[in-house]
């Protein structure tokens, strides 16, 4: 498999995809949607393969959306919205997919990160990993992210994470089980780990998501209203504005409202 | 703003609200319900406001219902249960007001109180913070603290505190979430705190609440069954002739009970 | 009351029932759940009762389905979807019973005996006790412990026991709230808290079940699903097997595996 964002790695059982656009800040865009899913069906079409390992590059495992590709986009374009569509159907499979998703994380995550990561099946980590969502700060908001999010970690801590923009280390991250093992030596954890999901039959993996996916619905009404919403917010004047100065010369918001107050 | 119950004050972007009934145990009463409310209007009429600081006394943030005011209450009064529903619809109106509720806590905080905390957006508290749940000591239950605590902290946390009465330190609040953030300098840290909140636009906190709502509704059926419940058991004559006796003789209901006992 | 798999001692206020089944590793039968039930029906009809403690053999105190009376059924046998239900309602009527059960943990609990533990109200344990969900490994799934499971620790935690299938120690599980209190000394710590308990009314205690079970309701169609789930599952020919060779031979699954993929 050969991908642009992308560099797929195979070993025995086990399919390791490195999410790779430095020179985006390892950012979502669509095309880096798009060829996760086609990794995924690559792996779900192996019998062989058990589980598939998310990670990014050492220091910056993945931000949000691509803002400068946002920011270039034609007002309402309905690309956008499919997007966003995407990006949540994409989430929901990492949950529903018949092999295990492990995330790799070595680094920061941010806003539209945290889905990759909340979506995951288990999250290992080293001390230097970072976690925030930060969209409330541009007048957006982790729609899609926050269903996996809470059930992940619960209502009050993603509240609070939302709220306050504040990011958090590897070790508050594992003591709210953002993070399930915190790790100096993530090959040797990974090896460990994967020792032991290969004990699983391919049949008892889809059985235990199926059967988990019934006890903590994210039901069709939810994922619908998360993509409304964030297409919502993203399409205000005063947002893509936002998003528009930050673009162009990496101005916050706050910078600008501070800047005009002071006139 | 001139209240009886409460100390108000002004900051840039900010108003603290100081529950002040030092003669009665910090506790509540109607008054205080209304105005608590009558404090969360003034602050929603103001575009500048950003966030309420609610306190208590130093030793002392809040009781629950005020004993000698229900203790002098005739049987069935149906000011009771409108004032159970006031205190219903106060909570439930923390977590939908576009202003931040962030709750400070110095001291105990029982039974009733702990709604007011359960339900802020954010708890702060230092090292001398005690919650309690002691509501079963007195054949009552805290039926409409729970949906908000449920939500915070969990069942199974929340089920404990109601079964066991027990109090837990700052420490173990932090743990389970009941607490945001545990400090030795709460102005220093809400400082720290509203600077990150002035980030926000005044809009974001509104969507953000609004869409955190819909992703964990306490409903009206929920919201209606609490103070159901609430005031069913408080018109029983068992827990009635509780609440009387220790009102007129500050005795525990299992102290009577147990001079019954070996009569 | 005389007991085949338990032994029952009657204390004041209080009955101890500790599962003893030493020949067969603590695990659970047909006749262990009908006599759980049977000292929960003499409980219930004594008025002076307040709390059942369960427990274990030191050491074991419970692992889960019985494996050798499994393998010796016949196939499709319409007494194990019975047995199944009869363990489900027993988990159910834990939750809902109107006596306080608290479950004391000195040893190991695997699999079906994570249920008992899941839906106890308070679960006390030394740092001896150690947890896990084993059932993936045989192609089944801990179907009717994760209702109250996840009611108990969140999903993440849950999911990642169950498809882990690693066991935690005492202190992991009081982080996650698996385990509310972690002593040295269970008699003295069960002392105390029964003297708490003993403060509440009977009526408080029903009412305060009652109350929580409709804020977290586990629903008949979702115990309906677990029984059918665990029912299918079990009723598989390759999990049948898995679990007739281990009858015989204590060889797990994996081993026959490697041993047929080396030919």
């Amino acid at each position: 498999m050969n991908f642009e964002t992308l560099i797929a790695t195979r070993a025995p059982r086990l399919l390791r995809l490195k999410i790779s656009r430095p020179h985006h800040g390892n950012s979502i865009n669509a095309t880096l949607i798009r060829e996760l899913s086609q990794a995924l069906d690559g792996a779900e079409r192996s019998e062989e393969c058990r589980t598939v390992v998310l990670e990014g590059e050492p220091g910056l495992v993945c931000t949000g959306m691509d803002f400068q590709e946002l920011a270039a986009r034609p007002e309402a374009d309905p690309g956008e919205t499919a997007g966003i569509a995407g990006y949540m159907k994409l989430l929901k499979r990492f949950t529903l997919s018949p092999k295990i998703i492990v995330c790799h994380v070595e680094g920061k995550v941010i806003a539209g990160g945290m889905g990759l990561v909340a979506a995951s099946d288990l999250v290992l980590s080293t001390s230097r990993a970072e976690f925030a969502l930060s969209e409330a700060l541009w007048g957006l908001l982790p729609c899609c992210v926050l269903p996996f999010l809470i059930r992940r970690i619960g209502f009050q801590k993603a509240y609070a994470m939302t709220l306050t923009t504040r990011s958090i280390s590897a070790q508050e991250a594992l003591a709210i089980h953002l993070v399930d093992e915190l790790t100096q030596n993530l090959d040797e954890s990974l090896r460990k780990l994967t020792l032991r999901l290969n004990l699983l039959e391919h049949e008892t993996i889809s059985d235990l998501k199926r059967y988990f996916h019934k006890l903590w619905t994210i039901n069709p009404e939810m994922e619908k209203l998360a993509v409304q919403e964030i297409t919502r917010l993203a399409s205000q004047p005063r947002v893509r504005q936002n998003i528009a100065n930050y673009a162009i010369d990496g101005a916050f918001p706050w910078e600008r409202r501070d800047a005009v107050a002071q006139k």
